[in-house]
């Protein structure tokens, strides 16, 4: 038996059509074109491809795209006096810092002083609380991705599925959990000082694996059926493929699981993608929520 | 075998006496007398009782309490102005509104206008999401007051203990969660739509019931040897006492539970007591933070 494969490249796709129909909608509608400012602090090549692929489909879809490129060197002050203006500016429903920021500004500030209503990463803590509230608010992208790749594999409901989160981190592995709560499944989020593991995750029903530890999941922890969403993204090198080559491999080892499991994300092609289209999803909501329109269904 | 009684009365007295502490030493060496600002919006007995409580409690720890009593009828416009007024002064470090308000009044409203750094309930969504990214802030007094009762049945290290917390509400099961994750403890979340919820609450070695549903949990739910935390509160018919009497249980069934856990909480008398002096420790956290001062060993 072999799992299904998870396509989060076409769910992605399929959001971001959901997006360009909300954007036309809120167009014709109320004269409305949600803006995205992207602010990019330095020339990390990696950051550089993810604001290019943001950029583009921002505009794909309808909306303005705003890009801010700073110098290496900008003073923390100087930054935090842009977000200020981006707060401040009615054209700007979304704003995106970056990550990492250079080492002389404190990332914690700034993203304290991005307004949580145009959080589109979901990061401030008003966001990360909402969640917990279960009020309305804006998602963090990828573990919103996780958890609709894993409602799409259920036919949309989760209720009474057990799910187990691994790995605790703020921006994937908690939000998961609370979102997977949110969606009535029973979660247990495990980590590092988790007893027993292996024994742990083949109860889950949905396997969320966001630890960035390689190939960390073995076949045998997955329970037979189950979904398994892999969030790492990790680079292992790959000698088949010759010399100083490497590849791609998920927190899960894929060749394994997915003999076990009943419905598998890959890497790469499974969450990666969602993250884009999470954050274009929640520049939507953002400019509906700021002006008190209906939130689109997306 | 019986359990150890875990004695919330006399935990929440040593806490009070270290808030006395603090307190002390704030006026000492600072000048600074923390100050908590109650409002209490009509006449209802059961929250009379509880300030007058928490007003007896404030002053006896050294701290200036502050009362306003405002009748049934109050608009929701005043009450808010009120709020604002006390986010403004200076001489209030917390401000608690006591809940429930009367009908005519949003509750969200109220809990969202008081300043995250003055809100000693730990109610609004900034303190909430402090928990979820783990940074320092106002932690809900009922679930602090939990993982202090459970931590102190452990040595204070719950460090890879599974925990399973009954019951999801935004006042007690969630915080408890997250406070639980964060001590370290593998964590699962349970609620009505929770598939085995015995054999999930067997896997626990912390067991909290905050269900609202008297005796639920039964003896052969429990783990032998596990420490178990009763946040329930219910009153029921006790014939036994006389026609019409009554009396309070927990969310568990102590008279079977105390056989097999290792260590149990009480009810009356076992989280209960706990919640005004978390409430008074927050008020000292929470002065010392708004001035800049080391957080106090609480």
């Amino acid at each position: 038996m072999t799992a299904k494969l998870i396509d989060g490249k076409a769910r992605a796709a399929r959001l971001r059509g959901d997006v360009r129909g909300a954007v036309s909608a809120l167009k014709a509608g109320h004269g409305v074109t949600p803006g995205l400012a992207v602010v990019l602090v330095g020339e990390d090549p990696a950051s550089q491809v993810y604001v290019a692929n943001k950029v583009r489909q921002t505009e794909e879809c309808g909306m303005r795209s705003i890009e801010h490129r700073l110098p290496a060197d900008t003073p923390e002050a100087e930054l935090l006096d842009l977000v200020a203006r981006l707060n401040a500016d009615p054209e700007v429903d979304g704003i995106l810092v970056q990550m990492p920021l250079p080492s002389q500004i404190d990332t914690d500030k700034v993203v304290l002083a991005i307004d949580p209503a145009k959080d589109v990463d979901g990061l401030h803590p008003t966001n990360a609380g909402r969640i917990v509230l279960g009020r309305p608010g804006l998602v963090p992208c990828t573990p919103k991705g996780c958890v609709m790749l894993a409602s799409e594999a259920h036919g949309g409901d989760l209720s009474g599925l057990d799910a187990v989160v691994l790995g605790r981190s703020i921006l994937v592995g908690k939000p998961v959990a609370l979102l997977l709560q949110n969606a009535n499944c029973t979660v247990t989020m495990a980590h590092s000082r988790t007893r027993d593991i292996a024994e742990l995750c083949r109860r889950a029903d949905i396997l969320v694996a966001a630890v960035g530890r390689p190939q960390m999941v073995r076949g045998d922890w997955v329970k037979p059926g189950a979904t398994v969403i892999d969030v790492g993204i990790n680079r292992v090198p790959a000698p088949e493929r010759g010399e100083g080559k490497t590849r791609l491999v998920g927190d899960v080892a894929f060749d394994e699981a997915v003999k076990v499991a009943g419905a598998i994300t890959p890497v790469p092609g499974g969450v990666g993608p969602m993250t884009i289209a999470c954050l274009l999803a929640n520049t939507v909501q953002a400019a509906c929520a700021r002006r008190g329109l209906p939130a689109p269904a997306l």
